[in-house]
């Protein structure tokens, strides 16, 4: 009886094993149809999605000629531009956007990374994927901030002005890390459509190269230590400025992408409204800071190529690194009035088409 | 009737424009249609697939009790083993692969680039992402053996043994940056159901480390530049041995790949088959080379750590280089080690399996 107890078992076990051998066989087909149908719908959808697009294209280039014939006049041209705009909008901002050809990733993933697929295909995806760059930023932001303080601190008060090579090596391989990352992640957001202005990576990039030479200039001790360290010091304090700066601008945009995110689905003209009208405050405090830290940077460059030419430091590292940051000095200034520049036309247009409505409005109560 | 044509065409471009809108909000509705399916379907395999994993793995462990209560003979239990084995591959090396949870991207991904999804959702895609990284390994692979050693030959026959720092630099910058991007595809790769053992990742860390370290490490000049530059002249040496392995193991690595390529959707027991068979000759060939590669790797290690105690350098980067070259040595040997045994146990196994069938069949002539 023992004997076919077991027999039992067995047979159960075998059963049960032949049973699961099948279902693998069958979830492997249900999959193969699956993948191949989501293709193919995906592909279709791809298409139209591409052919509506050139076809806003199209009717675009036929607004300009008309009205460079003048069978289209002005007003009316500008009434249907914006219709196009808001057609392009729903294409771009909704979900058909995951089936618009994708970006091109950039050569600086593609080197890291290789050419793999960094987009996410829905929309709340790629917004918690830029609400996750945010909380990355602030809390490296303090850190940025913290550091270099510390460093600093300790020199003047433990270290009697003279800093010794290891700490700062580690906080400066810490910075490259930090800066490599953060154009890693900002490509990644381009790739999911982010706006992010190209400047701001490529200030990365500087920054990453600075990081990387700082690590190869020797850090000299005594004798005469206060002297030979005089580029690492000035460097520590353009830290502490990008510190301060980076802590601004993620207040600015963390409320930006709030602002985007409650309006959801919204059309991007509101959007940009909504982001002009919530933080309008503090822009105002924002860039006379970016100026006066951007104009700090130029300077701590010059203190740099000073040093270099006075003869206190002669390390090829010092020069390239004081070039760097009157460069990036530079473009940081140019481009944050070109941002300005951009939202002060923003909101001229928006008070425009905001002013006809009250018009009508007023006629009708005449 | 200059004004009728110009109002005909006002009204056809104006016609079009609400055309093109009302097409742009037809497809935002048929994508978030598409993407709501397709994502309610996935979900549906999703949870088939998980439990089909979970039922093999319970199937599995009753098969072990049954044989420990011995109402299961051992045979038998092979056989059901195998059998489960046999619906294990079919999961996770076919389409339904692709439903199964999502491996944990692991913390160096998430540090570098956030918590984004790496993972190709198709197979042929996973296999194209790994052929690339093969690719990769090939381009660089001669770059590492070139740099180095030209380093080496222009500090011997043009700058009289003294090598300069910025040559030097750049070629360690240039490491730092190769071991970045390889252990971010390498983790990728992991992410994406590639069985790379974790220990030539963390090879990969220590290089990493390693570069890092190396640019921090001062590159003196004259007087007594031979004496000084020793240690670095070692790191050289460790990397030109580093460009050997690399190209040795990438032919059979690229050998291996082509015979899974090739084999297609065959079971993972014929891969192994297939992979075993294909190579055979070349790791003769690979394993004593490999073998002497680390050995050499230790012994530069050890080297760098006697050239601090005999005092010609004393620099902490040197200490910590010298203790990761015999880390690294010792890791490799026992991964090798490990992996030729596992080896010879599929080998084994691939017989025994395949003497049955002859036996099967000598049984059928008698």
């Amino acid at each position: 009886m023992g004997d076919s107890a077991s027999e039992n078992s067995q047979d159960k076990i075998a059963e049960e094993v032949s049973r699961v051998v099948e279902f693998a066989k069958e979830l492997q087909d249900s999959a193969s149809t699956l993948i191949a149908k989501a293709s193919s719908e995906e592909q279709a959808l791809r298409q139209r999605v591409v052919s509506l697009d050139s076809n806003i294209q199209k009717l675009r280039s036929s607004i300009d000629s008309a009205v460079k014939n003048s069978t289209l006049d002005h007003k009316e041209s500008e009434k249907l531009d914006e219709e196009l705009y808001k057609a392009r909008c729903i294409l771009t901002d909704g979900d058909a956007s995951s089936y618009l050809p994708s970006k091109y990733n950039g050569s600086f993933l593609k080197m890291f990374l290789g050419p793999i697929n960094v987009r996410a295909n829905r929309k709340d995806i790629q917004l918690k994927v830029k609400q996750e760059y945010n909380g990355y930023r602030d809390r490296t932001a303090f850190l940025f901030l913290l550091l270099p303080s510390a460093l600093l601190f300790l020199g003047s008060k433990l270290w009697n002005g003279c800093l010794p090579a290891l700490p700062v090596q580690l906080y400066q391989a810490w910075l490259l890390f930090l800066y490599t990352s953060l154009a890693l992640r900002e490509n990644i957001l381009r790739a999911n459509g982010s706006d992010i202005r190209p400047w701001w990576i490529y200030h990365h990039y500087c920054a990453m190269v600075m990081a990387l030479i700082s690590l190869t200039w020797e850090i000299k001790g005594q004798p005469d230590c206060v002297n030979k360290q005089r580029g690492v010091k000035l460097f520590l304090i353009w830290a502490i400025m990008q510190g301060f700066a980076m802590i601004l601008q993620n207040r600015y945009q963390r409320q930006r992408l709030y602002t985007r995110i409650a309006l959801g689905k919204a059309r991007r003209m509101d959007v940009v409204w909504g982001e002009t009208a919530g933080v309008e405050g503090q822009l105002l405090l924002l860039c006379p800071v970016l100026f006066i830290l951007q104009g700090f940077e130029a300077f701590v460059g010059l203190l740099l190529l000073r040093t270099v030419r006075d003869g206190v430091v002669s390390e090829w590292q010092v020069v390239v690194c004081g070039i760097l940051l009157v460069v990036m000095a530079v473009g940081n200034f140019t481009h944050t009035v070109e941002t300005l520049m951009a939202k002060s036309r923003v909101k001229a247009k928006i008070k425009r088409t905001k002013s006809k409505p009250d018009l009508d409005q007023a006629k009708r109560l005449r």
